[in-house]
């Protein structure tokens, strides 16, 4: 794919973990590794169940950060685009072929703001969120000094507690602002329930999502009577699309983990009361390590700490097996426990990361891995652009 | 510096925080920010209670995996090397002009050892750990290939229940197999007590350290006894510096977090009572972050999230303000609570991170400032590099 560097004229571990055709065994460790036909499988789920719904899904970019998986994305999963939280993630996004691109997140710096207003030029849709009125004379006026045109959400909080207005008529007034700020375009909605994506109980979930959505239908209709009409209506994640896809308010999902999984989302449960990871999804993303001390006779030290992952939702889970625990995390070390001396040293295990989305943040490639062979290498493209 | 790369030539943003002769208000956020007074004065005063204590100073690379900043160790702190945890970035430190490297770690996969056996051909003496006999074979074999020397410390296990072995005569085997061994030196004693070094109380701290140095020290008296000398006992943190240094045993420090400070270090009381960042050490690092949304009175969002830091070790700690405080921290968002209101949209805020070391794991600049204007732009030179 286009992103893909010349692995073969760099040097397999100086700085990436495999190249293409490898065995699967003589990856260097601690690195992703992405199990390439889960992957497929979950990205034409979530494409399948869009279509079903009748809405679109804006894959959530943030999540993986990579050009290549965008692409797959887009080619299995019937994605119409990406969104990401990043001015410099939407320009690489943009740079990588991606045609509409939203960043899901408020843009107030001047320079950033000034980028912003240049990624039409690449070729893509750009779309933004405001949830301020002081926002959008700057928008408009960068957008007309590059010609361009900035397509504006507005963004409503309804649960997570970060950004948004939280009332109808803060809705209202900041449309129409956009509305009538030349270069900028009023395109709808945005309301992701960052909140309850992790609430275990799908009734919880429910719960939480139906005040969302009657905020947002309240939002919608008075615009509606107001004149103007939401293109977008964006939102939902892995723990709740299935309830703003058949709200019959949201025509657009923004879907991340479900492409790769993690042991945290992986403990919800569904409607049946069975955890997402054992049927609805499945775990495409590993962070691969090997056993490099194996000292004490009921400890193995692994070298996937901190440094390879983040632990904010909760230390990684060992795939597959149940005779091994992954018990304590420091910066270049993972603590085993293997009570039976089951370990050897140099031996590798997957884990389950506890939150995929920081843990992707801190790693440069992807290691895609089919039938015991290296399949890809693709880079972390956006990694370290945080601006 | 050597490392720097042609910041001009590079976009501001797209993947670099900041240019040369900016001024402060410029930077871009978030990013790491080094106040380059106070890091210079942290490396000049451990490199005088160095001196005073009459040991060697080998200054903690995987803390900043940065050329820049070991090279200024060595200039003002009289260094004496660097020690790290990884092969690739032991390669780095090497390419960078550091001429002595430990890897304070086990290296045990059998590519990572072809490399580490390679790395005195960049002009670097080249250490690294061993905790088991079976690693001494295929170390030794490695160096005879390439023609070159590693020098080997035996690890103890002296209590942060990590690599290493824990009683005198497992040193002792393995230290005879190390000097017996074609290719390699037996050069001394590891012994790192990591798991004290974040305990509030000197006095607990220095209980954890008494039963290290005892030890390290039966270790010692034994190795010299069996006609083994011991040119490296090499330990001590942050947290215990002083009474390694002074403890007759150690010869070598290897301390990290001193140069930068963060949140979780700073809490750490010294002999008096007083918090090791009110006196002892100075904050030099920060991530610095904007308000980007303010949508609610009480309630600022910032740019710095989990994917601007490590929460592993707790919240970050808003720099020289009591009116706000850092309460919550999402991917891309970190909540402020402004009870009063204080913080506008744009605002710049400076971060003490509550984890030094996996928070400069995901940044790949660090941003030096003095006067109000950035002075460097370094790289964060073996970020990803963890193979």
């Amino acid at each position: 794919m286009n992103m893909v560097k010349q692995i073969s004229d760099l040097e397999v571990g100086y700085n990436v973990p495999a190249a293409v055709g490898m065995d699967e065994a003589d990856i260097q460790t601690p690195c992703l590794v992405l199990d390439l036909d889960a992957l497929e499988r979950n990205i034409e789920k979530m494409g399948r169940f869009a279509k079903e719904m009748g809405v679109r899904h804006r894959v959530h970019g943030k999540m993986h950060k990579s050009v290549d998986v965008a692409l797959l994305q887009e080619k299995l999963g019937g994605a119409c685009g990406v969104c990401c939280q990043k001015v410099s993630e939407a320009e690489s996004f943009a740079r990588g072929g991606i045609k509409d691109v939203l960043v899901s997140n408020q843009v107030r710096d001047a320079a950033k703001i000034d980028r912003l207003a240049r990624i039409p030029k690449l070729g893509a849709r750009t779309i933004c969120c405001v949830d301020d009125l002081a926002n959008v004379a700057d928008l408009s006026a960068a957008a007309q000094k590059h010609g361009t045109t900035i397509e504006c959400l507005v963004e409503i909080d309804c649960g997570a507690g970060r950004c948004g207005v939280t009332t109808t008529p803060a809705v209202v007034e900041i449309a129409k602002a956009i509305d009538a700020a030349p270069g900028l375009v009023f395109s709808g909605i945005q309301a992701y329930q960052g909140a309850m994506q992790h609430l275990d109980s799908y009734e919880d979930r429910k719960a939480k999502i139906d005040i969302a959505v009657a905020m947002v239908k309240d939002a919608v209709d008075t615009l509606k009577a107001e004149g103007l009409d939401c293109d977008i209506v964006g939102g939902g994640g892995t723990g709740s699309y299935y309830f703003e896809g058949n709200s019959g308010v949201y025509n657009e999902l923004q879907c991340g983990s479900y492409a790769f999984m993690d042991a945290d989302y992986g403990r919800i449960l569904d409607k049946n009361g069975k955890r997402i990871d054992q049927g609805e999804w499945e775990n495409a993303l590993f962070i691969l390590t090997s056993v490099m001390s194996h000292a004490k006779a009921d400890k193995a030290i692994c070298d996937a700490g901190l440094k390879a992952q983040s632990v904010d939702s909760g230390l990684p889970v060992i795939y597959g097996r149940d005779d091994v625990t992954y018990v304590k995390c420091s910066d270049e070390h993972g603590v085993i426990a293997d009570p039976d001396g089951v370990l050897k040293v140099n031996d590798k295990l997957k884990l389950v990361p506890g939150h995929c989305d920081p843990t992707c943040n801190v790693h440069d490639w992807y290691v895609g891995v089919r039938n015991g062979k290296v399949e890809s290498v693709w880079p972390v493209t956006a990694r370290g652009l945080a601006y």
